[in-house]
């Protein structure tokens, strides 16, 4: 890699990126448009800034990706919970934006498309680890469908020769710059009120998270054998939202009493478990090295060190 | 079953599936921009008809769908030859198009939503006859990338409770009403030549094609037994363009000389070898009637006795 363009790169996982990249010597170009990503995590990195938007400004897309041999496509609308009072949002931001970012790789000459998937497009699956050749992945909800779409788009151009693609298929994600999810409504909830939290269902739903730093290390380093390969990225244990809760109060010396709004599920298309088996991208060299828990820890220590994202979310 | 739309109705599967929803006592609303649909295919059948296009016209969807209990969405853009020339057709017309109608279906109550997508999303596959559960799909053309981007998100739809989808994965299709392809190509040009016929490839292309009556039966049987279900559709057998080249000369009476216009493949995205696996059909009741060659045969007869068609294509 030698100069790259990031979309989404002033978001939280487009802005660590950036950084790291930018630290290894490569020339680091960021398209976004500051709807969730944030000036502060760009502010100082040293990379040039694109602002516009991806479905309307092609003219600017097409001067951001001019010269670069590497594009990492992150942008992307991530909320999955308001996907039925906008059932064409998905659509849009993710899969119409996506072509037009590929469109714009193949016109550019781009060697290389990463692409940040989820491992929502598993759908509710009945294997666990799931692994990326599961066969009867079943969308259950707007976005998981958009994130399929997208990789099956990318797929289509790179047989046909355009770029080599590289899919990963990510777990949530807790780190540094991390700024959407249940660990920063908790510790905001904690720093306004230490005395309780409110949780959304019973806490027992099972989620799994990796560090934002382990992302990275596999989005940097690890590419498709093929035209087209998918990874899953992930850590290969699970918590639930309750033990992620008593972590997050550990951490902040805080001892509130909890109230839960009832039910298994967290909200409308919430996926109940994922549990992704990350072998095939342990065969490339890569693997976490943080635990679930020592990444909700961090997570913790860097929202309480910038408490000026409290105000943002 | 008593009243449905059909998008794409005055198309060739999608005339057949009127006439035979009519001739059952159904109440039939079409909805078609007669790009590449004919009215000569509906002009006396009795249904409702709607002109209109479904990306642009969404007032008058919403006035055909109104009422109706299925949805049988059949319009696309099906020509996979020219996807990179024009790289958003098929987002377009496939997946924004099917989105418009899932909306719309949503919102008028529909309670079965009954969509026609292709064999060809098992990309290059390596496992024959191929089953709905094969777990390695790499797409290879944009047309594939949209169908399987459109039955992500109806996925979505029912798994969400908006209505129950039944997705069915069509192998080529033969019969009356039939219009493009290779068997009315090949017709054409032995009704303007008896003494030569061009053939695009070397002739080996193994293809599968189904009866469009065996895929009415489907359509019209088959339905989902969980809110979002997909079906194969085919014949156990393959044959070569060669073979149907031959049943095309013998129903036709001609002996003509060969061209090949060389290499394995007839366009870029072509698929090279397509093979259903239809068990979980047959489970359902239902299994093709015909075979390939009676299927060529009688498409041919059809052309001859329809010859105003050869003008159209």
């Amino acid at each position: 890699m030698n100069r790259v363009l990031i979309t989404g790169g002033a978001g939280f996982i487009g802005s660590n990126l950036a950084d790291s990249l930018k630290s290894n010597g490569i020339e680091v170009r960021i398209f976004d448009n500051f709807s969730t990503g944030r000036r502060e995590f760009v502010a100082e990195s040293g990379v040039e800034i694109f602002e516009g938007d991806l479905r309307t400004d092609r003219d600017l897309l097409d001067r951001a990706i001019s010269g670069c041999d590497t594009v990492f496509h992150l942008a992307a609308n991530a909320d999955v919970r308001f996907g039925w009072d906008h059932p064409f949002l998905d659509l849009q931001q993710n899969v119409m934006v996506t072509l037009e970012v590929a469109d714009a790789a193949r016109n550019a000459g781009v060697s290389d498309f990463v692409f940040s998937s989820t491992g929502s497009v598993y759908g509710e699956a009945t294997v666990f680890p799931t692994a990326e050749d599961y066969g009867s992945p079943v969308q259950t909800s707007l976005y998981g469908a958009s994130k399929i779409s997208a990789e099956s788009f990318l797929a289509a151009y790179s047989t046909a020769g355009y770029f080599r693609s590289t899919v990963f298929r990510f777990v949530s994600v807790l780190g540094a710059h991390y700024s959407h999810g249940h660990v920063i409504d908790f510790v905001k909830q904690l720093v306004a009120d230490p005395s309780k939290l409110r949780i959304l269902g019973d806490g027992t739903q099972t989620k799994s998270y990796m560090h934002v730093n382990d992302c990275i290390d596999a989005v940097t380093a690890v590419r498709s054998q093929n035209d087209f390969d998918v990874f899953n990225l992930g850590v290969p244990d699970t918590c639930q939202v309750m033990d992620s809760a008593k972590w997050i109060i550990s951490q902040m010396g805080v001892d509130p009493e909890f109230e839960f709004t009832g039910g298994s599920k967290g909200w409308v298309g919430d996926n109940p478990f994922i549990l992704l088996d990350v072998e095939k991208a342990k065969q490339m060299g890569w693997t976490a090295k943080r635990s679930i828990e020592s990444s909700v820890r961090d997570t913790v220590q860097w929202i309480l060190a910038n408490p000026w994202i409290l105000e943002k979310v």
